[in-house]
Parts: structure tokens; sequence; C-alpha cells
């Protein structure tokens, strides 16, 4: 099946293509031991599908959730043959479905750490054993191989599991929720496609309970009386199971957690038009977004305390969590958000989160994943500091913990999917790459635009009928300007969208935004950028390097002059603009303080797009400069 | 005995009488378990000893090294005894110094963990032990008890001690070094008080032999096969023994630790005039006074890495760990250097740690004590987040590991030896406290002054022969002037001291120091700074709370304007000179980022001196400050 809106951008096609030509062949070989480099963490993913199928002697090895790494490739080939389709490719994926079938137990039960040993333990752990967490990952995968290739295998396999689950928890009435959600979004996708009730209200089961009886954790570990980790199951908020949720009043605890599981609120709230659940939604969102969110969209300031949310204006540069996943999770919920709602606020991180994190994940050759997302790095103090040890400086090919790279994949092929969204006879435009959208069988909207780096955005309509259509009104730019053929005409605002009725066959939108370079201001509450400034064009957050300036110990940015922006091509971070920031340069000193500002000259720093860190020489980077 | 340097001062006296009327009364009945507080730590400390001699049941309570707050007690009971008689006190600490002596074992053997229980274990793990850092205290606990009273019994105690880890170490040659450096600067006192060269041979070889064998730690926890804390003796940075210490380029490990066994080297190497001793020194002191000292004076910047030294330049506020102890160590080390080379640049340091991380140390009252010293806090954080679980908002009556508060006692009344230097027939004024100095039977010299407030200092002097005098040039006053009778008179400077010849009774030399509040700048290599100042006051380091600004986070210093000093009374910080810093407030707001600077409107801040922090109402505290 083709997406309803096929890109065919200047910045976005280099991804797609990168996913399905490097990304996804690359992961394949990872996932399947090929390749035989030192750095690159062993994966073993699909080989404890062939020891729980009977077909490989060995032992399980890795993460008790190393099944969803499968998973989440399996879901990004679809989406990669939907936008690139690949025969090869596309037989390799039906050949590790029909592995994952043959280790499926007879009772629809899937999950190879308790198949290849441990059988005794199924369903004793919830909370630190991702048996839900898993049955999830691989319920979005049929959902979307199904609708990528029209192929029912997975699909059915997962329905098998979903039934099993369904009977556990609905049927036979057993207590618990996943110590990591992902499962209550994935039921109701599954819900979607199969038209099937009954698990759409599993996901509303997984979410009404949670949190109804915050010490189940601690209960299951006294029956049970093993753990895999050690795991405090006093420690409810990193669960996300201290309050009901619909009495949550902050986003809290593991931030992949807390955004999958408002995620799956958010889905549910739509499905089952749930205001109580909606405005539970809106309060997490705006925890997270006013109190709780980097500037780059990364959420989770702390390692320490578990890749967790930590407190309002908690958001340390360096040692910041940002986990890659954390990013892709909060585009999950903003897309939800944004359906359930229409309101352009979501779109706006949603593309925040995008541009910067998400994409500062992967390398631009598609070989290295950042796991965390610092928003300063001297490689100095890096992993030589206790606070730093998660920190990088340079993307590592792989990691023992490998939930972000397939994540990045699974994201970049399905971008198609977050361009637009629908209600009724609307059309929502809320990201603004080139490319053809065809709502229904009469229209086609084209768009084509140069964004981010150029801020016009033109759409040409041939349909045969009247339509709707509402262009995101973009928070990150100052001064939005809309015309149709031509002139520029009056229009409803609304939900910070523009909206444009009757347009008809052969109409041409044409929207100019503001992607002036502007310096960007934290609230005085966060201890971090005290004294700091970050810069912003349009969605992009710019950072600063020593690649690019020397030192940057040696630098300022002036709180005077104009930024320019300077459009190069360098292979490795492709066609950006650069910025040329006014900035002083301190004179070298012995002294550690002293009576006198530190004496300096006019300068110009070199700023690159914060997603772009990282790609050439490593050394210092600053996304918050001291403004001086 | 008395104090060639009596102390007759506006701000010290006070603090002495605290130490004599307060602080050891109190710390008696804490390490006698006499106070029924809930907030007090157990300290049993005199217990262990009533154990150790047999006179009590019960089992061994505490730390490894408990046995040194008695005796860090009983050195400042010493000290405090030759500013203030107290008859009742002295019998207190004969007592104690009795009980010890029934303790000590027929060898000389003299620590109660050992002696009390684990008695096959004694010299097994002197990596972890404590048993040689114990022993240094209480030898220096014994020398100066002898110097105060005159009174043998403790130095006779601790002598048949020192005899023992001599003929272990040096005539059985037993390997080893101690975990925790302090006999070194021990057996110096020792062999300066007895003039028993075994002593000081004893302190040389322990100094010289450190570092040779870096896996001396890792070797005894294989021979012993036991561990008290599990410490990893591969970090051999943290005990100051990767290196043989004239080879060592950095302040590393422990800070502690680390200034303790500077001391010892410094005092050595002014014993054994020894040159490559003397340079390894300097080159210790120039990595923590240039690249890792906070500007309160304040050492070892984290916790997790062990309260330890990190990285050039690492010098987080918040999370600062700068303890006390740390502090009262630098001065240790500062005075050493000072009698070995006579430039005042140390006593500089001397001056800053003590006005600031000391005095910060102890409550204003005398019974509340910080054992880490932050330059930041915010009492929203400390405790809730990682990484601040050593900080304290308010001062704790006690502490499970009370190595600070008898420090404090014992380093404030013993100031009396920190004031004045000789060298030959010069007299070094390093510290400006009123009071009169005897050097000799001739020769009286009277100090008057108001400092820290009053910059004016004035000597009389008094004395049958014409003497030489030099006055330090404090590098916290960016102008001095020095007058003889009443007119300034040419002087030759050296080593940033004015040296005064000639004098004779009669005479008077005033100085008048420029004790201008002046806004500090950090290296620019100081992440933690970037953008920021501090104010100080002469050697004063100002810090700016709540209590007398409201929230801290509305506000920035202006980087305009003249700061204003006033002089105020307040029972609870004592009378003082506050500032009244110009600044910014900004305009609350409920966005987390902004196109705009925060909008601010002119304020004024008041700031009080670093040292008197957390003595009102709780809430915020910061030294550096956002400049704006």
């Amino acid at each position: 099946m083709k997406n309803k809106f096929q890109i065919n951008d200047p910045f976005w096609s280099y991804y797609q293509e990168l996913v399905g030509k490097v990304m996804l062949p690359y992961q394949y070989e990872v996932l399947n031991d090929s390749l035989d480099d030192p750095d690159i963490e062993k994966s073993h993913s699909f080989e404890n599908f062939r020891i729980a199928a009977g077909e490989s002697d060995g032992a399980f090895y890795g993460q008790v959730f190393q099944d969803s790494d499968t998973a989440k490739w399996l879901e990004a080939v679809a989406y990669s043959l939907m936008v690139n389709p690949d025969e090869a490719l596309e037989k390799k994926a039906d050949e590790i479905i029909a592995l994952i079938g043959r280790a499926q137990q007879p009772d629809g039960y899937l999950n190879t750490y308790f198949i290849a040993q441990n059988t005794e333990k199924r369903w004793q752990n919830l909370q630190e054993c991702h048996e839900l967490y898993c049955a999830g990952h691989m319920i979005e995968a049929g959902v979307a191989y199904y609708e990528a290739t029209g192929k029912e295998e997975l699909l059915s396999i997962v329905r098998k599991n979903a039934d099993l689950i369904y009977r556990l928890f609905i049927t036979e009435k057993r207590e618990g929720v996943a110590g990591h959600p992902e499962i209550e979004l994935a039921l109701v996708r599954l819900y979607r496609v199969t038209g099937d009730a009954r698990y759409l209200t599993l996901a509303k089961h997984f979410i009404d309970v949670r949190g109804t009886n915050p010490n189940f954790f601690a209960e299951e570990r006294q029956k049970s009386g093993w753990s895999l980790w050690n795991m405090n199951p006093q420690n409810t908020d990193y669960t996300q199971v201290t309050h009901p949720v619909r009495e949550e009043q902050n986003a809290v605890g593991h931030a992949v957690r807390a955004v999958y599981l408002y995620t799956g609120m958010a889905m549910t709230a739509k499905e089952t038009n749930d205001p109580t659940l909606t405005a539970a939604c809106e309060r997490m969102w705006d925890s997270i977004v006013n109190k709780r969110m980097y500037l780059t969209g990364g959420i989770g300031s702390s390692a320490e305390a578990g890749e967790a949310f930590t407190l309002d204006y908690d958001l340390p540069n360096s040692t910041a969590y940002s986990e890659t996943c954390a990013a892709i999770g909060l585009i999950f919920f903003a897309k939800a958000m944004l359906e359930l709602t229409h309101d352009a606020k979501y779109a706006d991180v949603m593309e925040l989160a995008l541009y910067n994190t998400v994409l500062a994940g992967v390398q631009r050759d598609g070989t290295r994943f950042f796991y965390t997302n610092p928003l300063e790095a001297d490689p100095a103090y890096i992993k030589k500091l206790p606070g730093l040890q998660h920190v990088y400086a340079k993307r590592p090919k792989w990691h023992a913990c490998a939930c972000c790279p397939p994540n990045e994949a699974r994201l970049l092929a399905s971008l198609n999917r977050y361009a637009w969204h629908e209600d009724g006879e609307i059309l929502y435009s809320d990201l603004f790459i080139s490319g053809e959208y065809r709502p229904d069988a009469q229209t086609t909207i084209t768009t084509e635009t140069g964004y981010p780096y150029d801020g016009v955005v033109t759409y040409h309509i041939s349909s045969a009928k009247k339509i709707t259509f509402a262009v995101r009104m973009s928070a990150w730019s100052p001064l939005t300007s809309v015309a149709v053929n031509g002139s520029s005409r009056r229009y409803r605002l609304g939900n910070q969208y523009v909206l444009l009725e009757n347009l008809v066959d052969g109409d041409t939108v044409s929207v100019q935004f503001d992607l002036t370079p502007s310096k960007m201001y934290a609230n005085p509450k966060v201890h971090a950028d005290e004294g700091k400034c970050a810069i912003m064009a349009g969605p992009l957050v710019y950072c600063f390097e020593d690649c690019d300036n020397g030192d940057l110990n040696q630098f300022s940015v002036s709180r005077i002059g104009d930024i320019h922006s300077v459009s190069i091509q360098d292979e490795r971070i492709g066609n950006v603009n650069i910025l040329k920031v006014p900035a002083w340069k301190f004179a070298p000193s012995d002294s550690l303080y002293s009576f006198q500002r530190p004496k300096a000259e006019p300068a110009v720093l070199t700023a690159v797009p914060y997603y772009a860190w990282g790609n050439r020489e490593i050394g210092k980077m600053k996304v918050w400069i001291w403004e001086y």
C-alpha cells in the first residue's frame, strides 16, 4: 500500500532513502549478529527467536526486551516498503516473520526470554520483564506490516498473542499492568485495523486500572520472590503507578514509559470519547512542555534518577539524558493529541522533537546512533566524571540496550503519517514537507518547499470538489503570511491553524514562514540556562562545536549584532544553513578567578543545526551559551 | 601555656569564646551520648574507649575512625584552654585522657575498633581501616595537650603508640602507608615537641614510600581477604598512591586525604630541607589553587567521585562537595607552605578558606555544622535530586561521619597560631586580627583592626630592640597603603610582603586595605560560572539568600551600578556588613522558552557574607549569580 502522503523532499527524502538503503540493512546485519566488529554490541535478537523456535541450540542472550528490537525493525521495514519498495528487504522480513510464527507457543505466548528459558516465570514479574511491552511492539509491527504489504501472517500472530493477553487480564481477571507501557497504544492500533473491540477494551482496561493499586509491583515481587534487576517496587513514580492516570498531576518517572503511556491514553480517549482521560493527557502535556522539556524537544533530564523526569525546571545541559526514544515517544504523544484536539501547539512540539533530538539521534551516514542527547558536551569530562557516564561525544555503532536505533528507523520511515491529519472534511497541514497528498480519490495537494531552510511553502490544489484546508501557524515563525493565488486573503484562525475554505482545483496557497535566526531564552527558573541564550531558526535549534570555532571555552555570544545565515554543502552533514553569530573571544588566562571581567575581543562564532553535531571532528558542543 | 599571639578581636573573640563555652561542652555531650535528641546522630566515641578499656560492656559502634572524634575534641580543648582557661573542661579532658590510657594495649596499640573487636585484623587493611589516621589525630592531641597544659600523660600515650608504629614500619620493615594520610604531619609535630628524630624518620618514610607500589592496597586486600567498605583498591588516585609523591602532577583523589598528605610533605620538606619534596608541594598547590578550588577556598568538587578532586575547572556549584574538613586541611597546607617559603600567596588562600568555607561550616550558635559547602543551594532540589543527596540547606546538629565539627573547634581555638609566623629575625603578619603578639620577652606588637569589615590595621611596637616586621599585601585588597608613624615610607617588597626594617619602640605602623566590594569572575573554562559573577569584599565572599530578597530565581545582578556596603547588627549572624547590589528583577513567566530576553525591572539585591548563610529562614542561596 502507498501512503496517502508521498514525500519527495530535498530535506527528508535523503533520510527516507537512508532508512531503506542503509539503516535497515545495517540493522538486519546487527540483529543477525553478522557483523564482526568489536565496536558493535552483540544483539542476538534474531537468534533468540531461532532458539525459541527450537531451530538453534545456545542460550538466550541480551535484554529481557531484546525481542522488541526485532519487532521495531519489522515495523520500520513495513513503513520503508511503503516509501521504497524493496523485494530483497521484504523477503528478509518475511523470513523473520515466519521464524516468529514458529517461535510462538500454541496458546499464543510470544516472548523468547520466557520460551527459550524461565518458562515457569511467565507473567510473574510485570514490573521488570517487559512481556507486555514486547507484545505491544510486535503488535505494532503486525499492524504496520499488514498495512504496508497486505500480508496477514504477522497480524494473525500478534492477534493470537493479544487474544491470550485479553484472556488473562479480562476473562480471567488477572491483576496488573505493564511495568513499561507500550501495549496500550499498540492495542488501539490493533483495534483500528481489525475493528475488534476487545483490543480497545483491553487497552482501556490497562489504562483504567493503572495506579489503582500502587503496591501491585511490590506484591508481585513478594509473590514471585524473584527480581531481574532489583528495581525498587516502591519507586512507583518511575513506572507511573503512584496514582490512577486521571489523578496524576505531573509527568513523572522514566520518560519513555511516560510518553508511551500518555500516547495510549490519548488514543484511547479519542476512541472512547473520554473527557476525563483527555484532561489527564492535557495535564501531562502541560507538565512536560511548560516545565520539563529541553529546547530540543528532549525529555528526561536525569540518568541517575532512571532516564527520568525529575522536578520542574531541572534541565541540566551536560548531564541531560534526553533519550532519543523519549523524543520519539513525545512525537507519538503529540500526534495523538493533535488527532484528538486539532490544536497546532501539539504539532509545534512534534516538529521541534523531530528536527532536533530525533534527527540528532542518527549519524548522517545512518550507521551510528545516540542514545542520550545532551545540550552541552565536553569530551574532556565525558565518561571521566560521575554523572557523565551515560553521555557520548560520538555516536556509537550500536548499544547493549538497542531501543533507539530501530525506533529512529520506524519514525523516519513513517514520517509520511505525520505531515497531515484529517478531521472530517478538514485537512490539516502539520509538517512542511514537499510531496503529494491524496486524501481521497478526487483530491491531490502538492506541496513544494525548501523547509526548514527556506520558509516558503506552496500548495497546489488539484481536486474535483471544494476542499477545506488548514495550515499550521508554526510557533517557531514569529511572523507568517498566507496568500491564495497570489493575494493574501482573509481567513479564520483557530487552534493556531489558518483555515482556508472553498479552495478549488488549480488554486495555489503560498505560506511564508519567518525563519530568521533568533536568540532564545529560558525561563529564569531554569538554573542551568541562567545568563545564557540559544539560537533557533524556524524549528531548528542550533549549536556550536569546537571544529568550527576552536576551543569553545574561549567564546561567548555577543548581546548585540545580527546573526547571518549561510547556505553550505558538506557531505558530512548535508546541505545546511550555518549561522554566523557575533561573539566575544576571551584572552587566555592562567588565573582561576579575577577582579576583572575576562578580557575579550570581537569574534564571530559559527553555529550548525543541533541535529548535525558530532558528525565531524569530535570536540566540545554547546546549545546554550553565555551571552556576554 | 599562653599563645605567643593573644587574640582580643571584635570579629574573632566571639568564635574563640564560642568554642570554649558552647562548641566543646556541646561536643562533649554528643561524644558522651548524653543528649537525647533524635536529630543528633549517635556518636559512642567515648563509650568505645570504655569498652576497649574493659570498663563497659556493649559493642563498638560508629565509623572505623570514630576514635578520631575524641582525639580532635581533646586537641581542640587544649587550644581552647590556652585561650580561655576552664578548670571544668580541663577536668573532663583529663578524665578522657586517663580513660584512653587504660584502653591502650601493653604494646602501645591504641584503636578501639580493633581492641573492642576484630583484634586479629589489626594492620591488615591500611587502605580502609584508618589505624594510622586515628593514631595521627591522637598524636596531634597529645602534642597540643602537652603544649597547653604541660601535662605529659597523653603525650606519653601517643609516644608509646608512635614507637609501636616505628617498630612495625621501620625496624620490622612492614610494607604500606596510610589509606588516609594524617599521621605524616602528626609525626613531624611529635618530632618538633619531643626532638626525637625517629618520628621525623617515620614521617619521611611514609612520604617517601607512598606510591612506590601502587598495587599495595590491592595486594593487602588479597592477603587479608576482607574489606570494610569494598573500596576499590584499583582507584589509586583516591588515596594518592598512583605515583611517588614527588612525581605526581595533579592534586587528585579524596580532598581531605590530599591536603593532609601535602601538609605532612611540606612540614617534612621544611625539617629535612628537601628541594624535590618542596617542588612537589608547590606543584600540588598550583594544581589546587589555579585549577581546582572554589572561590570560597573550598576543594573537592564531587561527592560521587568520593569527596574528591575531579578534573581541572570542573567546579559545579550546587553539587559541590567542598567538605569543611578539606578547607581546614587546605589551611594546614597553606600554613606549612607559608613557613616553608614565606610567600604571602599561601596566606591569601589560608585567609580565603578561613573566612568563607571554614566559618560557613558552623552555625552562628555553635551547635550545628555543615559537612558539605555548596556555592548554590535550592531546597526544592536538595535531597530530591540525584547528585544532591550530600547537600544540606540547613546545618545538621551532628553527622554519622562527624569529622568536621571537632575539626572546626580545633582550628578556631588554635587561630592564634595562624596570625603570625617567624623566619629568624623577621616577623610576618599573615592574618589581620586584633591582639597582642609577643615573639620574645623584649617585644610586644599590639594589633588593632576592625578587619574584615574595616580595612585599617594599626600595629603598635613595644620593644627594647630594633625589629623587622613584614605585613602581607593581601591579594584581596587591590590597593593597599602602608605608613609608619603617620608617614608613608619606602619599603622593600618581597613575596607579596611589605618588609619594615629597623622599627623601634613606640613606632606605629598603619596599613589601609581596600575592602571595597568588587565583582569576581571565573576563568571562562569554568563551565559552571559562565555568564556569572560573584562578589567579594576583602577576603569575604558574599552570597544571596531568599530570606533577604524573595525568590532568587527572579533576579540577576546588573552589569552596571555601584555596590554599597551597610553595617548591620543581627544576632542570628552577628555584626556584618551586608551589600546592596544593583540588580534586575524578572517578570514572572509561564513559558519555558521565549524569543525575548526575560523582561526585567531595576531592583536591588542584598548580599550577606557566605559564612553567614543558612542561619536564618531556609531558602535558596547563590554565590555565583547571573550578571545581566
